[in-house]
Order: C-alpha cells, then structure tokens, then sequence
C-alpha cells in the first residue's frame, strides 16, 4: 500500500450505506492516518452532504445527473469534483490519490467501480461479495496484473484472511465459514414456504441491509460468501465449508491438514473487518469494548441441512461450474428477493424461480465485463418475466 | 532446524511416558522423514527395551546404574551406548547426532537434560513445563546465546504458538489458556476440601500421569501454564489470561488489540502438538480423524473462580514475582501432591501447605541451575516437614 505523508487516503465506494459509514467512522477516529479524498453514493444526497461537510473529499459521485448538479448549486468551501453516474463511481475508484478503495456499493453495480479500483494497483477494501461472485476470475486477473492487494471486508473472509495468510495453501484441508443460519434455521421445510418479510427481515444476529438480511434467511448470502472465498483465497470445492453457529461469534475456521483447526472470532461488528482492511499488516486499537467469552458462554455448531436451504446448495454446484452459473444465481437471486420484498412472490418461491432460472441458462465461460453484465441483465428480465406468469 | 540427508534425528527424553510414547508412534508413522536416535527412561527398562529394539537408536540412558548394567548385559543387534543418571539424561540431550530433542521427563528431573538440550542451539519439543517454571530466565538466556528453537509440546502452548508465530507482540491484548476445570470446577468450595484420590484422578477429557491430574483438578496445572507461557512467548502478566472450558477443544486464544481473537482448537490429543513440534514449520497429514464441530456440538465458557482455585491464584502473583517464587510454587506443589496421592493429606492441604511454604520463601532472583535445584529441595522439605507435623 503506497502512502503519502504517513497519510492514507481513502476513497470509500457506497459511502452513504452501512458498510460506508462503518467506513468513515473509523476513518474519524484515526484522524492522524486515513483522510477521505473520495466519496461516492447512490440516492442519498443528504447524507452525502453531512460527509462532505465533515471529510471534505476531493471528489464525490452520484447515481444521477440531476442529484450531481443539486450538489453543484450548493456552497462548498473547499474545492472539489463532482461527478455522476456509472463512470463517476469509477472515476472515483480510479482517483489518483487513492492508496485505498473501499468498495461497498452494494449489488451488480458494485462490479465496474470494483474492476476500476483493482486496475489501479492501490489496496481495495472490498465488501461488494457480488464482485468476486460474477467476475472472480477477471478481477484476479487484473489483480495480479496491477499488483493491487484485494483485503475482504466482511467478517467470514477477514477471518479467513486473518488465518491464512501465514499458513501454506497445500497444508489447509478445509475453509469453513460459519452462518447464524437465519431466522429459520430450526424450522421444519414446511413451515418455511409462507414466512412473511417482515419475519424473514427479523435477523436474530445481524443489523444489515434488507437484500441481505433475505439472504441471510435463505442461505442465499452464505453462498456467495462461498463462491466469494473461492476466488479470494483460490480454493477448490471440495475445500470449502459451511457450518451453522447461531451465535455469529466464530466468523471462519480453517482446518489444517495436521488436525489443527484455526479460528477467528469477534464480536458482530463490520467495523473489525473495516478497520483491519485499512490498517493491514498492522493492527490498531479497537473502538470496540473486547470479547468476553465467559460472557457469551456458549459456541453452538450444527451441520447445515441442505435440503431446507437449496439456494445455498445451488451456490455449491456453482463451487464447480463455470462463471456464467454464478452470474446467473446472483442475478436471478437479486430479482427474486427485490420481489419478495414488494411481496409479490412467497417465501419459498424465491428459491423455486431461482433454480429454475439458473438451469435454463447455458454455462459458458465469461471473460470481459461486458458478457457478465449481459448474463446478468438477461437473467434478470427472465426471472421477472417467471414471476409474472406465476401470479 | 538441521537436517542430516532429509531425515530429521530424534532424541526422546522420557521416552517410556505418555509423550514419549506418542512422540514415538508419530516417527513410525513417518518413518521416511524421522529416525530415532536416542532415547531416555525412568525405570521402565522393559518398555526402554522394547523401543530399542524397535527403533535401535545410537544412545540410551536409564535413571539407575542397576538398570543401565542390566540392558547392558542383553544382546543388542546393532552397536548402541548405555548410560546411566542425570548425566546420561544430559548426554543423550546434547548427544551430537540430534536434529531435535523432544523433553518429556516430567517433574523437576527434567530440567537438567532440558538445559543440556537448549545449549546444542538444536530444535527443543519442550513437554517439561517444570524447566520453564523453574528456570524460564535461564532457559530463554541459553537459547538465545545458541539460537536453539523452543517448541512447546502440549496443546494450549501450542496453540498459542501457532497462532502468535507471525503477529507482532506489541499487537497482541491477551493470551488466554483454557481449562477443562477439571473434575470439581462446579463444586462449591467446600465439598473441595475432601474429595477422594479416586475423584481427583477421574479427569473427564484428558487422560494423563497422575500427577498432573491431581494438578488439573487444583488448576496448579493452568498456573504452571501460565508461568511457562509468560516465558515461552515474553509476555508480562496483565497479558496473561485462562478461562474454563470444559470440552477442552479450544486449547488457547489470542486477542489482538483490533478486536480480533484467534483461536486454536483440536481433537484432545497430544500427538497433534507432538507431531508439529517435529513437522515445523511444516504441517503433515494427521494420523487422526478431522474434528468436526458439529458433532461437538457446544464450546462452553466461563469466569474461573479464584478463590475456589487458590494454587491458580498463586500461580498468577507468581507472575510477577522473581523467579524464586516459582521455584518454591512448583517444588511445594509437586510434593504436596504426592502426599496427597498416597493419602497423607487431603485434598485442601494441597493448596493450604503449598501457599503457606511459599509464603515462607524467602524471595530473590535465580540465574544458575544449582541455585535452582537448591531451593527446589529446600521447599520440598520444608514442605514435608509441614505434612508430617500436620498428621
């Protein structure tokens, strides 16, 4: 990571959500290491507004037109680029100033922005999992051509990163990532057809965004958080796991061939694995009180049945297939959930319209950005155009 | 580590007890990457003369001259030279062929051959957690002057060692051992006082020398970690941490100041720290099945009680006491616990004479080994005489 003055600067990508506030807040504390030099948002005009009052970035982004030229009218009392739309969220991933890119922008459109930052060569904080899921193989390769370092900001493979890094691949015989198993876990098959949005939105562990928190009842999100790892830390199938742990506590576990298994734990905050994608290979003091184990007291593990969640072991054939099956399972999956949540499927119906959709669409590889956007824009319209023949 | 034509020499010592054993089956089980050659024993002269004609290594030693002359007088296949006493302990520690010297003696006899060990600059799988107790200043001093590699070979420092070897010290908030808590940690103080040798021994996940069962069911076991750990990783007190854990599958943890905890967990077998203490920096194939927690089930934590567990308590000041301290703690405890094996005291008097002989101890640093050994038998005396006016 190139710094400059001892100064870190960070672009934050997405800078309005969860995971981007998470970002700055950090970034505040730590006021003498990280300044902010670019910001890009979607909608959120007002909060962009606050940040830039308080973080004064060089250059700021904007999904439209019309919420860019908003900005523009107002008075700002630094100078400062601003830009909209899908080039502008890349012009400020490939910003020169950059020495890191957070890339949280969440979904499909997190993609190019990604593959603009990763070109640089810069750091890239990335929590975009849809990045890695649709085009793992093109932003490795571009990776290993800028030399850019890819450090994950979630917390199942900022574990894993944590355990990995001093370890030998051909010594590690499994990768697991736990999941809190939702809020369904320990219901029958049955009872899951009917569940509403408002009880699959009731995560028992996590305070996320609503598109992952669906995810996280359907098992959806542990899956690319499977495909995400494959990529990450080049593991094949038959290296990667799932185990449920309704705590959220213990994040990942990596089992050495030795019989020695590692594991990283903390508490459920983002903020562990932002900060750690800032400050790698240091570690700096928490804002966080520590983990008192006495206190949570117990660790449960139980095996996943897989029966109950079939998103989740669609996700693992994709462990195996080629590219555009991962394209197609994401994108069909981000259309069935924005349905559900507007209620206009049921529960179960987002992994039937899923799977049906996915094993029509022809497996080929996927080499540029273009092909991946057009499985995915083609995935889409044949979900929706499923799910209104449903009804 | 050296390497002689890609197979890595071997000296056991202690090779009759549990470690030894284990460290034993683990080369026949690598047999082209390990060889034996020396081995040293108690009394045990049959088992020493079964391991001789099973892995015919160059130098043996037996604690007893008696015993020396009898293998003497067998008829050996293959040249080898028999020794005898501490000395012939101390040979086959710093015996020339050695690439690494696993110490298993267990008890204060082990310190001498430790010393022998650490002064090659060879490779030492350190068993013996009295040397470390007893003589950690000295041992450290020694090692450095002969650059010899400290493994420790049991599980909790193990872990700890696995997972501190590549993070920056000045990082790291806390290591904390775990403890089964032994058979009585849910009993209340007082049903402590009279529990039975039969009860004590009854440990419900090791199973071990009597000795160190006694001391798993004091917790003086945990203590004696702590003091080696202190040591073994330079760590001050407040660093220093132990929480129960009665499944005993997590062995240690480290918390980094980031929030992170990292922790090692395995199936309760000594041949995984035995075989890496051998193997590293490498890992090889477990002679054991995976771990799965999901079968395990539940990791259950909780708050030690000092006051239950005095010798524990002891074992924490001793931290940060010089060194005498420890000596005295060590000493007194090993011969308490004897009494209490062969049923002089109870259980209580254990901790009740130990503390009050440490409290006698007249404290000052120790830098030689004779001085060492010096108050090592003036408190097992003091010690005596304690239990004898007692009775």
């Amino acid at each position: 990571m190139r710094k400059t003055d001892d100064i870190t600067h960070v672009a934050v990508l997405g800078s309005t959500g969860s995971i981007g506030q998470n970002t700055l807040e950090i970034i505040s504390h730590f006021k003498d290491r990280f300044k902010v030099v670019g910001l890009s948002a979607g909608k959120n005009t007002k909060r962009l507004s606050h940040q830039i009052k308080t973080y004064k970035p060089d250059i700021v982004s904007l999904r439209e037109k019309k919420d860019a030229d908003e900005l523009k009218d107002m008075k700002w009392d630094h100078p400062m680029e601003i830009t909209w739309g899908p080039e502008g969220a890349e012009k400020v991933a490939g910003f020169d100033k950059n020495d890191v890119i957070i890339s949280a922008i969440t979904g499909i459109n997190g993609l190019r922005p990604t593959l603009a930052a990763v070109k640089t060569g810069k750091r890239l904080g990335l929590a975009n999992k849809e990045s890695m899921v649709a085009a793992g193989a093109l932003i490795n390769q571009e990776s290993s051509r800028s030399g850019a370092e890819v450090i994950p900001v979630d917390s199942e493979h900022s574990g894993v990163f944590q355990l990995l890094h001093k370890e030998n691949l051909r010594e590690v015989n499994k990768v697991i990532l736990t999941a809190s198993g939702g809020p369904f876990f320990q219901l029958d098959p049955k009872e899951l057809e009917n569940q509403s949005v408002e009880s699959a939105l009731n995560h028992p562990r996590w305070s996320m965004g609503k598109k992952i928190t669906i995810d996280s009842a359907t098992l959806m999100n542990k899956g690319l958080e499977l495909i995400e790892a494959k990529w990450l830390f080049h593991l094949p199938p038959e290296k990667l796991g799932v185990l449920i742990h309704p705590q959220s506590i213990v994040h990942s576990l990596v089992e050495m061939r030795d019989g020695s298994v590692l594991a990283q734990l903390s508490r459920t905050d983002m903020k562990i694995p932002i900060q750690l994608a800032l400050t790698y290979p240091h570690r700096r003091e928490s804002l966080l009180p520590s983990l008192d184990l006495s206190k949570v007291k117990a660790l449960d593990f139980f095996e996943v049945d897989f029966k109950k969640f079939p998103l989740l072991e669609m996700a693992l054939k994709a462990l195996s297939r080629e590219q555009s099956f991962s394209i197609a399972l994401n994108a069909s999956n981000e259309a069935a959930v924005h349905s559900f949540l507007k209620k206009d499927i049921r529960f179960s119906d987002i992994w039937e319209v899923v799977i049906e959709v996915v094993e029509e669409t022809e497996e080929r590889s996927v080499n540029n950005i273009e092909d991946i956007l057009k499985i995915d824009q083609e995935t889409r319209k044949r979900t929706w155009e499923k799910i209104r023949k449903r009804n």
